[in-house]
């Protein structure tokens, strides 16, 4: 089985990615330990492992934001997941899209209006994925 | 400073994630501590801690395949890292372009042609963010 080559830490933890198929955006990062990984593959919908709870959970199980799971894959020391999905509302608890809004450097050839061409574009592939034109 | 908002974990490292800041695909990801944390706003470039050999690294030093930085954040729990990059030649190790190769699930919807054309305009954005019309 695949999710045997990879390698849990010492406290049977792997970094998940979660980034949205049809965007590209990067929305969180979390950790799955071995059981959640499971249910992650048997549900499509993501599971992690809390670890300040210390329990598993179903993300958007009580805020309906749930993940579909598109693709799924690990990288190339065994160590890392890269989890592609389809995001229903925010990401992130505070309402944004995107857990990672804080900035702390951002190149001014990206602030420009040129930014907002390449998200109208984001968002034009992500309308043509979810319908697609025959 | 922004930087010291950030919350290192008990070995002193934050999870970062590399991503290419024309195409959206995901490169790698690795570890920084503060120093290579401090290192990557000073040049510019992606600076690491390597677990493994246990001292920084300075990505595509050797090989050339440098990661020009663009645009660096935290996310909302203060705990990982997101690091947009121009990456320079292939990002892996093995020569390609992302260290997510290993597949364990992909729905069949994006083995379609579809993802080809979102690849295509992925590039379009690419070449176009490099080269601005005016």
């Amino acid at each position: 089985m695949e999710i045997d080559r990879i390698k849990f830490d010492e406290k049977g933890l792997v970094p998940a990615i979660v980034q949205d198929i049809y965007t590209g955006k990067i929305l969180m990062l979390a950790y799955m330990n071995k059981e959640s990984l499971e249910k992650t593959l048997e549900t499509n919908t993501t599971w992690f492992y809390s670890r300040s709870r210390q329990k598993l959970w179903n993300k958007g199980e009580t805020s309906g934001h749930v993940q579909k799971v598109k693709r799924l894959a690990f990288d190339c020391d065994r160590d890392s997941l890269l989890v592609e999905v389809e995001q229903v509302g925010p990401a992130c608890h505070t309402g944004q899209m995107s857990c990672f809004h804080n900035e702390i450097l951002i190149d001014n050839q990206f602030e420009s209006d040129d930014k907002n061409i390449t998200e109208d574009l984001y968002e034009f592939l992500k309308e043509r994925k979810a319908n697609p034109v025959e």
